[in-house]
């Protein structure tokens, strides 16, 4: 099968070099060219530019970093919109916001081409391991025919409906990731404070009913004060108040993630912005004298 | 080995089953007596008053209903006091609260007696299996002396130090799970309200970094409207606020587990305090009319 | 003094009126003409559209009642920006969003007219007794040249600085107002359950260092279960979301807000939107059984 | 008229000096005697011991500085107990918890006295101008008849019905107290970062419906950084737990409260506990960098 692929990031590089190992015949596109050398050592293609890539393939995928890059790629010259016409697909997987997505929805199908988003869940490792969890949404038969190379990329593709679901499934995961992590953090101070060892109410965590994976990677370092940057603390509390903003906008009465988002807020005030979200564990442990 | 035993409820029943199983001889005491009949078939001897169970036994181990019940057991004509004694140990696995553990640890030492309180994480399935988490704290010999019970009543058991810390530690566990219940509550009726389907975001969830226990066996019921107990609201809503307590003892600054407790109380006045904890989601949820 | 005046509902009339009793020439419009006819007998003229209302005078006042109309009579043909030009200019009174606010700002100082955003604080009755609070800000000459105006329309004008922050002043004031409101809410729910009366709470209140003019209004109705529409709710919340945005790009940690925020959330899917702000009393004292 | 008083603090000693300028007669007990001094030289009376004022006074009032100092003055030898009967009155201003009241209301009834809790709103200037808010609540009789006191020390004393009362009005009050407090905090911190003026704010504040003299007085002193003890921010979040938990016994969800409760705790934790309470803004406007 052949298909397109825009953006070799960290992420892009992985996915792609999965569907060139499970035998896809893929063509890539990267703006700086040279990250295109090591998928041609393995069998891809280059397009010169994103219209190029689209014009030779029946649908093409694209991993971009931000909203920017997501619009430039379509929109700018020798862009995605140039050679989108009926009976082509393009299946944006970067992480962009509802307006964003929306934009791009809207261009291509004007155009006459079949639109999907598909944000993932899971970072570098996973895709590496083809073990994304892939959040799609918008044209159906786009998304049955994208997925040979979703099972690829992905341990689970979901398609969610209308274009837009998407990007409002992962904000609600996210939230309720980020109420997780301050209960977690509380939690942690809490043992510390009242004469408990942390580590082993980390033990008694991973042996019970709320047992899960972000306890048992970020735990330990969070004792150590550490954090190092996986998912960055601001992007966390952005997503934190898209999603108070989404259930403001259905009258949802949220005050766990309103509460957390304020601690994350704080966490952002005091410097940490850049560092790992679970950084905001600086926050509830912050006490100078007492 | 020989141990005693006191308190053969829905736990206690299957606790001691499961010694004398292991091979364990068991010397057994209920208030009701009928139902030390069942642990008599299995080779179980019967003491005719807590005291008696003591005198006969090294240790006993006891998994009373309530405080008052504790209390009851050692302070009562026929109780723990009258036979405790230097040498004699007693492993209070009932769940009760820090000043009771006290009383009864200061009783006990004071004739001679070696104390261990050691609540239990987990119910009748985990009781059953042997599969319980015990926080054990107070007497290290005594704890030593129990390994072996211990190892076949629980899949694993914790020595905190000083009496209070068994306590202690399951309230915080119990406040992060509190917590927990609440962000998955506002994510599940955001979802919803935004058009989203339920049971995709527990399927998401579940194939990402928080999945867990809990949100697996709690999520489709409280899809349904559905809180079968396992674990009262307002218990959970008590330990919430004792946890807070702690917190305030020591300065620390919970606010996630400030707003959870609020909508746990919510959900109390609105009449849930007997349902199931999950029932904090009727609170999420209730809409009359927008 | 010549002035002009754009929409006379009910606080544009009442504000107008104070202007002719107190000498003004003023020229008015109104969409709805007829409504021109009181202040016609009070010694006003007319003018047949916004564009000839500021042809005719030196600087123009406009009261409209929401962005749609602020920004319909600036754009609209026959608007403003038909006459603006250098050496008039345009007060804008009306309660808007920043955004307004800024695209006509920039309209008009592009063609060379001044500018000046001047919401009030106050409704009906400080209107009509000419004691308005007027938050204004934007052209500072033009400032100077409305005062005796403000004089008579408002006990007090401020000078803020550029546009923008008028608007951002009445969100502070408004975000503290709707916090407030939560407190004294909880305050009389509190109070009530635990066998207090809830006057003798108002007039302990009144007599302390807390006593202020909103709890003196709107408690006897709130124990009532009354809460005649001075602020609609729905508005109140937005304010409250919109600071707490302002907070977010500022990197201010808001818990107390956001808490309120979230109760007047829960009050609006109650069905309370359209009722006054203190309406968010029938979430704190819900109780259906307990 | 003829009245005991015991405690010559802050507060006592202007309370008991307008009660000699408005012409009663006053016995005087002070742990430390030479605090009599003053008193004597306007005209009071010495008794040597609490029993010896009450011995001689139909009733007597006390103003004690901690519910340590209250249960003293009752309890020791030459304490109240030994002379209190029928038909002799125990007045008690000071301020003290629920439990503490309670022990002393029933040791004292148990001998035939009579007797009212009467904590009192208002600090040394209003002790000292006669303008204290009285919030009695025990023995009705007993409170009829120390109305020509009460009106001497207070501008306004209310009956609010059974022991207890007394105290759990004053939580309410220091509750909504508290979270004005930091729904203020909040503004002005937004204001500061948000590019307005806080002095302006606060003269906004003044003009509207929720202007109250705790913000005209502690406003200035908070943007200067400046928190000069007049109630202890450890005290009032003593409050806030304190009415939280009466809360919790109603199920009262008090979410403001809850956060605000939170945010006193964190600049407890900061090192602000001895400060005013307003030093909870030092908590709000942290920021290290950003």
């Amino acid at each position: 099968m052949e298909v397109g692929f825009l953006g070799l990031g960290i992420m892009g590089k992985a996915m792609s070099m999965n569907l060139l190992k499970a035998g896809f015949k893929v063509t890539v596109w990267n703006r700086t060219l040279s990250k295109c050398e090591e998928l041609v050592e393995h069998g891809a293609s280059i397009g010169e530019t994103p219209a190029a890539v689209i014009k030779k393939c029946k649908y093409t995928i694209a991993m971009l970093s931000d909203p920017a890059a997501a619009l430039s790629v379509v929109f700018d010259k020798g862009g995605v919109l140039e050679e989108i016409c009926s009976g082509k697909g393009y299946v944006d997987m970067s992480t962009v916001d509802a307006t964003t997505s929306s934009q791009i929805n809207e261009a291509i199908t004007k155009k006459g081409g079949y639109f999907l988003e598909a944000p993932v869940s899971g970072s570098k490792k996973p895709a590496e391991d083809g073990q994304l969890v892939i959040l799609a949404a918008g044209d159906k038969t786009l998304y049955e025919e994208a997925i040979p190379a979703f099972d690829v990329m992905g341990k689970k593709a979901f398609y969610l409906g209308e274009v837009g679901n998407g990007a409002k499934m992962k904000l609600v995961v996210n939230m309720i990731m980020g109420s997780m992590m301050n209960a977690f953090s509380e939690g942690l101070v809490l043992a510390d404070r009242s004469g408990l060892n942390q580590q082993t109410l980390l033990d008694v965590l991973d042996l019970g009913a709320i047992s899960n994976p972000m306890f048992r990677l970020k735990g330990p370092t969070m004792i150590e004060g550490n954090y190092p940057p996986a998912f960055p603390l601001k992007h966390q509390q952005k997503d934190m108040r898209l999603a108070l903003a989404l259930g403001d906008e259905n009258a949802v009465s949220m005050p766990v993630a309103a509460a957390s988002n304020e601690a994350f807020k704080t966490a952002r005030s005091l410097g940490h912005g850049d560092s790992d979200f679970s950084a905001v564990h600086e926050r509830t442990r912050d006490r100078r004298r007492f």
